[in-house]
């Protein structure tokens, strides 16, 4: 049989809590679909430095090397926010992204109709609300080189920003082959009227986009595309842009539809091996209390069975059985309008199995 | 007499429209208050481009450096896009903020009442979001060194981003200053587990934070920012942070008010000199229709006096003037809800004037 292996890496705070829900779909689809998973543990964040003294130990990253899949829950916490760079969780972030080579961060925000209410936008401006930030994830000054010197005006730091070409192809033809597969807009955003690795973006963004004619694309300029995203979220259909900027707008836009507890990222390198998590943080003050939300980390596994192995059917299985419960008016505490009526992880969890 | 000498540089698009009702204002003010203003016309932008081949003439640098303030309207256009850097109207903006040492860019974000349904955001999440982003202007990414270069992997672009002490020391200050005169709240952005800069960043305003024992400060990741702006607008009082993140976050907390084409902006240096603009842009498709809204100009002019001047009566008379016309419902096309009432940039501006 064609057993698929899954390194489950849950992490810090809530992260190991909404993995188990998670793990529960995995056992569900094999018992409704007949696939078959071997799931592999492994530490990684704030309880691999505990553990292992490095946010990244080699086992993990062996672990995930030799996986189809990765699912992650989330890392970090104050526990590890002084430690020195190498003692720090997103270290093991960003060490993972790289060794993995997963170059490609897919973050869908959409709303769910039942929880429009939950956006500080206005219900007219979110109508049709349906976007995806490509977010390149190996480049840019997340990676550049970085050091301090002495200079007559006191310490300086510096960051340093570079892309390449080939690093600009990769992520603009993902982005334009998801638009493809959508409403075949693309929207590439920049800041080429003051960086010069904007300029080389937005010049390979258009020598690329002869290749895919069906695509209308547009350039945005970061700053506006932060007040567009406000103005007409609606009218996004997929968005490509370099690792910074993608990690803000990601966030606005996730932000915007007042679903953040709900949505779920891939992070994919070349083939079909891809790192799924959901786009919430480890939330450490609720962490261990039984009520966090599983249902992102859930949609997580849904995203895992499109992009990585092609199980539509199962996926879809997940996304009406999350929809269902939502729709009979189950709610977790941070999407509940009626606190006192807030079910737990475990529940909520449960019922999303049994509803598949 | 005391005699205050300004520098207009109208620059394009609705630029030359909305200044000349802004001068109107200056004239009204003589008039109204007995000050005596010396008004002095530069070339800017891409009519410096089009008349003298160069966005920043040295003679308009002159003119700048010899006034007391500056009034700038917009610069920038489809027409001057593809100039290669050199000849591009940012290119000037840069050069200009450079020149005259502004590293302190003041952007406030508010709500006019009589504006709240312009916004896309629930109106009461909007309610009583007061907020100032101060951003650093003349360091980081913008200024540091840009190259391209070969590789394996193609084309290479290069930017770089640096902070030394004194740069931070000098706008933390500034920001903890303007904090004083509010309700004493202070966010400063950065992205510290990712960037040396704003390791460097968050160490220097905890020192200085010390001299500033009765505001308190928070320290906000620029990812978390960008929602929270989103989610509680409101909890904001002060935000400061580096040049690109205050690009994208000032732009995002200008829109989220929805007042848009009513923000007024100061670019501040050592001493009382100060560049004054409005937040939006050049608008290049309604330039010359006689229809763009002054208001933003009009109200950079009673910033000026205020943060220049000293003019404090004088400042009230103009904001209190604005908020008197609008109040009894007139409105220019941008903030009309009924666009076939609206009025034109000459009325609203005589409006204003006569109101003052
Ligand atoms: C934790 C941090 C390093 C990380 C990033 O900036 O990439 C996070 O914000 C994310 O978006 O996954
Ligand atoms: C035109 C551009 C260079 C400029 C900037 O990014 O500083 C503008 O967006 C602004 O905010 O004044």
């Amino acid at each position: 049989a064609d057993v698929k292996k899954i390194a489950i890496i849950a992490g810090d705070g809530i992260g190991p809590e909404v993995v188990a829900e998670a793990e529960k779909v995995l056992k569900r689809t094999e018992a409704l679909f007949g696939y078959q998973f071997e799931t592999e543990h492994a530490l990684f964040g704030g309880i691999a430095i505990d553990e292992k003294g490095t946010p990244l130990p080699q086992e993990t990253l062996e672990v995930c090397q030799s996986a189809d899949a990765v699912l992650l829950g989330a890392v970090g916490g104050p526990k590890w926010d002084n430690n020195s760079k190498e003692l720090r969780p997103e270290t093991g972030l960003l060490g993972i992204r790289k060794a993995l080579g997963l170059f490609s961060n897919i973050r869908p925000a959409f709303i769910f109709d039942c929880l429009k209410e939950a956006s500080t936008l206005k219900p007219e401006v979110l109508e049709g609300t349906d976007l995806i930030v490509v977010r390149e994830l190996t480049g840019g000054i997340y990676f550049g080189e970085k050091f301090r010197r002495e200079t007559a005006n006191g310490q300086e730091a510096v960051d340093t920003c570079a892309y390449n070409v080939t690093e600009i192809e990769r992520i603009a033809r993902q982005a334009f082959e998801i638009a493809q597969t959508r409403r075949k807009k693309l929207a590439s955003v920049d800041k080429a009227n003051v960086l010069e690795t904007s300029r080389l973006w937005r010049e390979t963004v258009n020598r690329i986009a002869v290749d895919y004619p069906d695509v209308e694309l547009e350039h945005v300029l970061v700053d506006n595309c932060a007040m567009q995203l406000l103005r007409r979220p609606s009218s996004f259909d997929v968005i490509v842009t370099e690792n910074m900027f993608g990690d803000i707008l990601s966030d606005e836009a996730a932000m915007l539809t007042g679903s953040i507890g709900m949505l779920a990222s891939a992070s994919l390198g070349e083939g079909s091996f891809g790192l799924y998590e959901p786009v919430h943080g480890s939330a450490p003050d609720i962490a261990g209390q039984g009520i966090s939300n599983p249902i992102a980390t859930i949609l997580s596994v849904a995203l895992m069975f499109r992009l990585t192995f092609g199980y539509h059917e199962a996926a879809d299985s997940i996304e009406r059985a999350v929809k269902e419960v939502l729709d009979a008016g189950h709610r977790t505490g941070d999407i509940a309008v009626d606190k006192s009526t807030a079910i737990g992880t475990l529940a909520m969890g449960q019922l999303i199995v049994d509803a598949m």
